[in-house]
């Protein structure tokens, strides 16, 4: 692998308005500009200018694909999307206020300062992500969620709020409503409150489309409010959609300068100029690295606490979008891109070892953060701080593999905030879009989730049926 | 693939004194007997019965491997390590009495109820692990911890235990006492300590090597306790030493509970009939998925919100024993296992869409656990509970995977508690010693790690030389 400096030059790319930069010297071609996939682009930007125009992007489900209008609600295909968009917000902070201010209240009149979250998949893994990366004690809500249907899982979070019910506020989240996990946290936590007393309606608040089973629910019993949640968004990009910024607003986080990182980063990430646009080249690194044919996994290394979460989150937006049997035209291609990875240096005392000397069947992506920590900071050794040392370790490791011949992408962030996490998201969207194109996939269904899910109900059914033939049945020979 | 019961009972193999079934009828063979490494495991059988006889199982650094010792002393092969370890055990024993009885008191003389752990990668995630996968509100000590070098990371601890340092001991861990991630995160805490006005050392703890620098501040510095760690026991297999065993004490779980299952789990997969020993038939499974040869990764999908640290554990475990570029025999091979997995249901919503329509270069180790939760529990239909979708959902999961060509295995666990976290780590322990044994590789050595520290110490190094000439140099044009 070059690790000149000329090399260096070449591959490091600066996007100051966003303080953050990119380096590909280590993906193991000359430059960019050299990649197989480069004369790709132009269509894949092109495919992705008529996404953003209103085309329908997601053929199989006959949708659009809108999550870019959420940031910039100008450039929604239609007045009517736009003026949508824009009252989610304001119903946001119309409702955050009420919230926060402790004129609503629950059903024992006291404020809410707890706030438990129950969806799972898209509805969970970005607030998740965000509550983690951005939160402090200070915050105006603690936030819980019910992300499965795990019995016990969901007793561990009631039993950490015992005797706060009263003042915690349930934030249930389902598209379609259908969503059976959700469904049964939802029945989990209303039956935690009738326990404790108190009016469940008066603490729930539902995000979900129009007409689902969810939003009837929540209308003939009364909840605190609806937010819409759209067709032309999908669960792994929503983040950007009331789904990600009414949890991150109740808790009390910068929402709309998430928003901004995203369409700044939306507006960079258009440009077809290569050296200009980090999705392009983040996306034709993972072609170059993964020959366009899922030949490798992506090893997400932040070297930040903070950032822990980002590999889960990402695990559903690339491998549920990436992931799929058949190409556009209807070949079977098997596609996919794996992701896995926790955080750096922790992660070094897991499984470099293999990453070094195992099968060379990845490339790391790493996250560079330049903020150390708030405040003053002490001496480990003379001139030198735990901080230095997370760098050191982090240098150290993308030299030990180059060495070895595994390549690495390096994204550097001058410090977590609100601003960066919109950023990065709207980043990793727009590769995933852009690579999804360069393959000829649709990034925007998930047909094979559905098969999981019937063979479950079957399993259900069954059970169901045998339950009653033995009600039926007791008593007899 | 063969879905049959006839093929299901060939299949299905239970250890019933264990409270654990595995079920290998997705594996892709007939029977595990006809898997092309069933004839060698006869020779890994003898391997690892000279290992546990005190064998240099580790010959790189000439070390005995000495894991299996803890769970039953009498097998050491010196009586002065048997007295060794069940000294450490009445160590245990007499320090935790102390300290939940409040004999042994802080700085300020209040009693101890938060527990600081310090420590990284064997010295972590066993101890995260069990901490998660067993705790309940009722333990005697919460447990919080250093596990990086994370400046911000580090803070977000302390603050959460903001004004009750004065009830926190902090225990830090680390073999060598060189790992710079631990003696950084010492000396956080140390500082802490120091602005809150209390004496770091009547709170702290040490578990290392004899003669380490760790051990030798203990001592000048007078720190209340210093614990064992030895030469022959790993990092990554230390979780039934002083190492797991003292924080699971310290917390109030149930360590020779934990200690007994790795016990009952030794004897069982010591038995040289196949159907006999579930460790055997892991190893031959992997084997056979694999190709012998890091073909495929290993998604580990616990049904069960308290397990969902296990993946995280097994990836230190197996991808640094197993992710070797050199044989025994010196060639190169860059033999590895990747892990990765979270929770079931849940990530079925992130990326089951990829395992089932992407490439098949995985195979799933489902865990199943029989006991939905404590106490009584609610029907989310007629007849059907949130626990019961959970074990919907994983049948159905596997069933689609099945349908598409996608491999798994199925541990089934009757509950969650000490006895079967112990097992389940002895389980996994001798699958990883087994398979090394049959692709003939020293699954106890990491000589991958080293590299990149002597590449984060050349980064560390220059920082200080550059400072200093900076400091030398200021003021001059």
């Amino acid at each position: 692998m070059d690790l000149s400096w000329e090399h260096f030059c070449q591959n490091h790319f600066d996007f100051p308005s966003l303080g953050l930069a990119l380096d590909t010297s280590r993906v193991g071609w000359k430059r960019p500009e050299d990649a197989p996939a480069a004369g790709a682009l132009a269509q894949a930007f092109a495919d992705m200018q008529a996404l953003e125009a209103g085309a329908i992007s997601n053929p199989d489900e006959q949708r659009q694909v809108g999550h870019y209008w959420l940031r910039d609600a100008t450039l929604a295909p239609h007045p009517e999307l736009r003026a949508a968009i824009e009252a989610s917000h304001d119903q946001i902070r119309q409702f955050v206020q009420e919230v926060h201010s402790g004129r609503l209240q629950g059903a024992n009149g006291k404020p809410f300062t707890h706030l438990l979250l129950i969806g799972i998949g898209g509805s969970a893994l970005g607030p998740q992500f965000v509550a983690h990366a951005l939160g402090t004690l200070q915050d105006a809500m603690t936030v819980h969620f019910f992300d499965n249907t795990d019995p016990d899982g969901m007793d561990r979070v009631l039993n950490a709020l015992n005797g706060q019910l009263a003042q915690t506020l349930v934030l249930v989240i389902s598209k379609s409503g259908g969503t059976k996990e959700t469904r049964n946290g939802m029945l989990e936590a209303q039956h935690a409150f009738l326990k404790a007393g108190l009016e469940f309606e008066r603490h729930a608040v539902a995000i979900t489309g129009a007409g689902s089973a969810l939003s009837e629910t929540a209308v003939s019993e009364g909840w605190l409010e609806r937010f819409p949640m759209w067709d032309w968004v999908g669960g792994r990009t929503s983040e950007t959609a009331v789904v990600g910024l009414l949890p991150a607003a109740l808790q009390g986080l910068d929402w709309e300068g998430l928003l901004q990182g995203a369409r700044e980063m939306d507006q960079v990430t258009r440009l077809p100029e290569l050296s200009q646009n980090p999705a392009a080249l983040l996306a034709l690194a993972w072609h170059t690295l993964t020959q366009g044919n899922a030949e490798k996994a992506m090893v997400v290394l932040p070297y930040k606490d903070r950032l822990e979460l980002f590999s889960r989150y990402l695990q559903q937006l690339v491998m549920e979008s990436l992931g799929k049997e058949t190409d556009l035209q209807g070949a079977t291609v098997h596609q996919g891109l794996t992701v896995y990875g926790n955080k750096g240096s922790t992660d070094q005392h897991a499984y470099i070892q293999q990453l070094r000397e195992g099968p060379n069947d990845f490339f790391a992506v790493f996250l560079e953060v330049l903020k150390d920590r708030e405040g003053v900071t002490i001496d480990v050794e003379p001139g030198v701080t735990s901080g230095d040392y997370l760098h050191g370790f982090f240098q150290g490791t993308r030299t030990a593999l180059a060495e070895n011949g595994r390549a690495s992408l390096t994204l550097t962030l001058e410090q977590v905030d609100a601003f960066r996490v919109g950023a990065l998201i709207a980043l990793f969207e727009r590769a995933v879009g852009l690579y999804a194109f360069l393959v000829g996939i649709n990034a925007y269904h998930q047909p094979g989730v559905e098969a999981g899910k019937v063979a479950a109900g079957a399993v259900i059914d069954l059970q169901g049926k045998s339950l009653s033939w033995f009600q039926q049945n007791s008593g007899r020979a």
